[in-house]
């Protein structure tokens, strides 16, 4: 089934396994519900980005979205990203859409609420009481 | 009011203002809930760990559980910030729970997923129909 556009959820990565697979099971919901989504890290793991937007291409696709899954724009995604983004374009003749970082959701705010209220109803219950 | 007990979300901290902005937007909600939390930052950014610790002691606070605004543990959540918690603990004596990363509760990849799903509504509509 031809995918037109593929959305890129982009980690850090990180030369310590079990970061990683913090991130593959944060990502693992969109990789279920989005059809054609996979994650990629910048460096120190794979698959890189570069990876996955050479996998899509060779699929036919040519239209990307990348999702970074940080908090909060620092200079990886001011500056290190935008740039890796423009070399894949012109490499693989692609388009590439960098979208803000997950933080800037409102919905994260929320989330975080959430996991804060769940954690002062379990985790401290001793204090708390 | 007393409050026995302080949630303290962790960011990591960075001397670009933008970055702690997107910091205290993902933490108002919580702010807003949960009565007595406060936001609290590792380093480059102020209020720090030891801010937030001290001025709850001084009224009267000495149960504290320090929530990290981390999608994942690196060194920073495993080595550096345990090590500022015993400190702190042994200096105003206090007990201060280290809480997971915010990225290892489900909620948050659930959150990725929606924000992701907005995502392919709104950002890629050129590219998608």
């Amino acid at each position: 089934m031809n995918q037109p556009h593929r959305i890129i959820l982009l980690a850090h990565g990180s030369s310590d396994q079990r970061w990683c697979d913090t991130f593959e099971q944060l990502a693992a919901p969109t990789l279920e519900s989005v059809e054609g989504s996979a994650i990629a890290y910048m460096e120190l793991a794979s698959p890189t980005l570069e990876d996955v937007v050479g996998t899509g291409k060779q699929n036919g696709i040519e239209q990307f979205t990348v999702v970074p899954l940080f908090l909060a724009a620092g200079r990886h995604l001011r500056k290190d990203v935008p740039g890796m983004i423009a070399d894949l374009e012109a490499r693989f003749g692609v388009v590439i859409r960098l979208a803000d970082p997950i933080g800037k959701n409102p919905r994260l705010g929320y989330a975080i609420r959430d996991v804060v209220t769940e954690e002062l109803e379990t985790g401290t219950e001793n204090a708390s009481g």
